[in-house]
């Protein structure tokens, strides 16, 4: 093979990125949160880009793996699980227990390392791409569609962090008006026609009377509610009856597939999650029990762009719906979430993105929606450039924090506000 | 992307191939069996390989898919399937029966379509690669091997066909001392350490016989035995009871997944299939009864290497175990073969190939085993390249066949020898 696709440098940055004051049942976001940028740089003088999660807990897995890399091509994808699980997290069982904060459920050694392979993936492959002239989607075996539909994230929200100025002009975002409010600018913005509410914060009654604004407000349109697992089976139930024919499906209700598998057997509203199943190995117990009809894949999860097309065909082979999950990300994410997208032949419903509500990027150009969809990009690797001057300067926001944004924690950032609060208990109502 | 990635002509060409007299449940291999060879050229004049079963079947599915490609890229492999759809079969459904002889298991115009896209399939990676300078595995994400272990593939055979001269030196094998004979020579020729016994010809204790002799003469070596589904349940359980802790498993030695499930239940030795299973949709119910312990991947059943990633990440998930099937093959497939199983990272057991036995290629170098494994070539593509002269002489004597070779029937064959010879029904013991 040609010694230009032999990888040559890996650089990390980790930076801090403007998070508005989104609620879920944890707590708020923080003002900042930390998200990782990989750059693999190939012999033949190529940079390709990836990101992922930035918290300590990545990056002490992630800075291993780049020293790992050199010498390798670019081009070898398959081999970075077998080299994660050998140079990353030292003696640490792949099963131990992490927390790393949160909305991932049970977090484990494996399945951080499978979200810094993510990063690292995307960025091989954008170098590969650029270097063939090929972009991402082409690498994995063609694009089905030209373009990949996205659904509306909507949030209750407050218009600013505690104690700090707006830093837009959205406002709060408490009942059902400010949530329809939110989805008439996200509908008039971008064109979205499919909607998605964080829930889980307020009691079950006030989220059920904002899906049913919502239903009213958009006719016969894709309705979704997460709260994020914070809710009992006989709530869930209680909720999946009252919003029955409303919701396309009910996303993450209950915590753990007990739950969700009783939940499951007592209604018709299809449940989604990206809680319960985030990994392969929790996958066949969880089919096998009918507790989930649909699987959100998302490939700082699942281990990457391959492994995305993975449980996808696993899906496909077991009759279960496939959506997509969207972490706080960035442009670089994006751009490789859309690639993925379109190479799927069953992505049933509208992918989820946070990306309207990060106004800071890395890429020089942002990526834009239209009718709710982005196109999906021809130009080599992922399509999008990393600008440097932003890197910088978010990198040395990441340097000048006193370490209290370098770690996501939404119950701290809710103490702000409000000095005794905890993570509430799992069901919280 | 580049308009030098873009088909501009698909070739197939079908060709009669030298068969050895080998013995199955169903009668004995034909003096020449069809195949079909497929050329993808691109504008870039690159022309990509592949090979595929060649009978009037799938030759018939075959032409409109090569009328349909041009114009379309040549990394566009995920979009082979719904094209092939649209324009192969016509009106017929996907899951109409279809005879199309073998040991194929029950035929669907939907599996001959996926043998026919896999030999598109890789074809089209073929170009790609070699275009691109990129051996087809680093399409599939790289390898995760230097080379690929393959196992001897015993058969019963005769010493000539019925009515003719002996085409080779291998005699007969018709007893525990000829299959034993024919296992050396397989280990000295090709340093094979895997045996698999084609059964199903002989009553059932002789089978038994030979593979004990297999183990007495390489003690503590896998020996698998597969009678293409020819047994009832109580003879699977007899063998399998008679062959416990000798044999690595057992394949298909019952038909259907409701007798491979009975099977299973009664005994430990693994069962692995490449008939009850040979689509993902037999998989989930197979899966759910543990009908089977090891499924055959074959990119020919399953619809080319992307595909066969899939089912061994499927494999992966559920823990069972893969091993590789072969079909009459040549070099192109024997190539792709070995690609895709060195981006596996779950193949669990040596691969089968018929490869030995086939002394006519349409390749300028013939593969060559050391120690029973394949070297993973790094070359451009599959890295083989077509003898066209080969090619003419085997596609002229298809076009001078009176019709009889066209269609592989391995009844008809021993009809020659025994002419009341009808393909026996199953169970046969």
């Amino acid at each position: 093979m040609d010694t230009v696709l032999l990888i040559d440098e890996v650089r990390l940055t980790p930076i801090l990125i403007a998070d508005p004051p989104l609620l879920n049942t944890q707590g708020v976001h923080q003002p900042y949160t930390p998200r990782l940028v990989v750059e693999v740089v190939t012999r033949g003088g190529v940079t390709g880009i990836g990101e992922t999660y930035g918290d300590g807990k990545y990056l002490e897995l992630a800075r291993p793996l780049a020293e790992a890399l050199p010498g390798r091509p670019v081009s070898d994808v398959n081999g970075l699980f077998a080299l994660a699980d050998e140079v990353c997290g030292g003696s640490r069982a792949a099963d131990e227990r992490v927390d790393a904060g949160g909305l991932r459920g049970a977090q484990t050694v494996d399945k951080l390392r499978l979200s810094v392979v993510s990063g690292f993936e995307v960025a091989c492959l954008d170098a590969l791409g650029k270097t063939l002239g090929l972009p991402v989607h082409a690498l994995l075996g063609g694009k089905l569609r030209d373009s990949v539909e996205y659904s509306a994230y909507l949030f209750y929200r407050w218009a600013a962090h505690p104690g700090a100025d707006e830093r837009d002009d959205w406002g709060a975002a408490l009942d059902p008006a400010g949530v329809v409010g939110q989805a008439r600018r996200f509908a008039r913005d971008h064109g979205f026609s499919s909607f998605k509410l964080k829930g889980g914060v307020f009691e079950p009654d006030r989220e059920i009377a904002a899906i049913r604004a919502l239903a009213e407000a958009f006719p016969g349109q894709p309705l979704r509610l997460d709260p994020n697992g914070a809710w009992s089976v006989e709530t869930s139930l209680y909720v999946a009856d009252q919003l029955k024919g409303v919701l396309e499906y009910l996303e993450d209700p209950a915590s753990g597939t007990d739950a969700m598998a009783a939940v499951s057997a007592g209604t018709d509203v299809p449940l989604a999650t990206n809680m319960c199943v985030t990994t392969l190995a929790e996958l066949p117990d969880a089919f096998a029990r009918d507790a989930v009809q649909v699987v959100l894949c998302d490939h700082h999860y699942w281990g990457g762009l391959h492994r995305t097309r993975e449980l996808a065909a696993i899906c496909r082979t077991y009759g279960v719906g496939l959506s997509m999950h969207s972490n706080t990300h960035l442009g670089i994410s994006l751009a490789a979430m859309t690639h993925v997208a379109a190479t799927v032949p069953n992505l049933d419903h509208a992918c989820d993105s946070h990306y309207p509500w990060q106004t800071e990027d890395v890429i020089t150009a942002r990526h834009v929606f239209e009718g709710g969809r982005l196109t999906v990009s021809d130009a080599p690797g992922l399509g999008v450039e990393l600008d440097r001057e932003r890197l910088a300067a978010l990198h040395r926001r990441w340097l000048d924090d006193d370490g209290r944004m370098r770690e996501r924690d939404d119950a701290a950032a809710m103490r702000e506000a409000e000095p005794e609060w905890t993570a509430p208990p799992v069901p919280r109502w």
